[in-house]
């Protein structure tokens, strides 16, 4: 049973840019977002995705993700996902024992940066880089699904 | 761009059974079902897909699917489908050059059976079989989708 325990944070300082090991540009779009679960479509430069999620709030939740043939997938985002569509580049920082993901979001989302960590249990312990900030994994404004309804373009100060 | 142009009739009598060449039990759910699009998970006794299909009211629609691993298809059909669950046999008849679908609902749709033909184009002939009855490819009553949210049970008259 794929269980998801994740955190997620804003970010104090650009000093992670420094430790960069990969980036890679997605783009995302949901089929669905409701209260029960979330059915999205990514792509990136050579693979995509679909990954069905529970809409747990908080740090865990059911995750199942499948690989799929990338013109497929290109199709439904701009043919059956909602829309704006969400763009963002990954990056990819290894901090202590664990592997850092900042999403640097781009179009309506330009401006906002956060970064996550994904644990394999629950009583998992982590060291916080310094520059991670406040956490915001149960700040319902950060979920990307809603970062497609209502873009940080929209939300007037910066949090 | 995969593209689903189909026909569903009722049944006039049993005279299909004779010519039965394959059946499959299926048991499915809908991830999501709305105005836009349905997302359902489907099994067989050995394979599970994912299936994504436009909400196109008629005879074609965009439909893509997907095989999943058949206990994660189980999960998801327990703990993030709606319920209730279709079941049904699904057996295979071919008539002339056409291969027939004949769908046989169980559980709370028990009674209903509805025969499908799917066409390569959309100026596709074929050939009515003695036992194919009324089309009702344009009644939504008869979406698997709508058989979840409104099962047969309850449409109180034989239709």
């Amino acid at each position: 049973m794929p269980l998801e325990i994740e955190h997620k944070f804003l970010l104090l300082n650009d000093d992670w840019r420094q430790q960069i090991e990969k980036s890679v540009h997605y783009k995302q779009g949901y089929l669905s977002s409701t209260k029960q679960n979330s059915i999205r479509i990514r792509v990136s430069d050579q693979q995509a995705w679909i990954n069905i999620k529970s809409a747990v709030i908080g740090t865990h939740r059911h995750e199942y993700e499948y690989e799929i043939p990338l013109q497929e997938a290109n199709e439904m985002l701009d043919e059956l996902c909602h829309k704006p569509l969400i763009e963002k580049k990954r990056h990819f920082v290894h901090y202590d024992k664990h592997l850092w993901e900042i999403d640097e979001f781009m179009g309506e989302n330009a401006g906002l940066i956060v970064a996550e960590i994904e644990l394999s249990d629950l009583d998992e312990t982590f060291k916080k880089p310094s520059w991670v900030g406040q956490e915001v994994t149960h700040d319902l404004r950060y979920y990307n699904n809603n970062l497609c309804k209502s873009p940080y373009k929209d939300w007037g100060v910066t949090p």
